[in-house]
């Protein structure tokens, strides 16, 4: 089950301004950084509500981040899903048509299990599903 | 004060096929349509926890959403975030420098009073901040 828009994940050149601004904009400082290694990306959290802003920044050229600014500029990259039980969902959207971009849920940024869904299966839409590590059965 | 993510849009071509991947992606069925003939579009909404999934579809070519499609293609359009006072909301940041798209509040969907702010001024991100009307002081 989708129980939460748990973060939305923005794209930005640079993460040091980036910061600057959405602090500014949203009236609330950065509570974290966190680099994934994985997807090369250097991450930045704000907290509203239930849902957090995460600011990305690519720290290779290869970093998926990097080729989605080369295509479509800075802006809006994902949204992310809590779901209550990630490898269930997983399957279930799978037997829906969806297209998963990885077939195991694999280790994203703070400290969850993730699975994206291709934006070709989702009118354009790159969609994240994650569950908290500690949430999840062995 | 940015109280809560209130909404995501996200802007297709056919709001038909968009809320049957929709309703199969996110689990839950829309709870409503809408028509909002200010901003040309036909919406329609889902609910996961406090935030909204908001699917937009062009009514006329001018639409703002047929705009977007035509230079990007479908996918996120905008995030909308409620604030406790809007007009109070839209003073702080234009002073900050955050180029509003409407002057005054206007009315949007879902019985709401919004402003948008200009994606040149956020990294490419259209915000919408958003008050339910019942809310807003006389």
């Amino acid at each position: 089950m989708f129980i939460n828009v748990e973060h939305i994940g923005i794209a930005v050149k640079d993460l040091g301004s980036g910061e600057a601004l959405y602090e500014k904009l949203l009236g609330v400082a950065s509570y974290k950084r966190e680099t994934v290694e994985s997807e090369s990306v250097m991450t930045s959290f704000f907290q509203i509500n239930e849902t957090k802003i995460e600011l990305l920044q690519a720290i290779d050229t290869d970093s998926p981040i990097a080729r989605f600014i080369d295509k479509k500029g800075e802006g809006i990259h994902h949204i992310a899903f809590e779901v209550n039980d990630i490898g269930a969902e997983m399957e279930r959207l799978k037997n829906e048509g969806f297209v998963l971009l990885n077939e195991k849920p694999k280790i994203g940024a703070d400290h969850k299990l993730v699975c994206f869904v291709h934006p070709k299966s989702t009118y354009g839409v790159l969609i994240e599903l994650c569950q908290d590590i500690k949430n999840v059965e062995p």
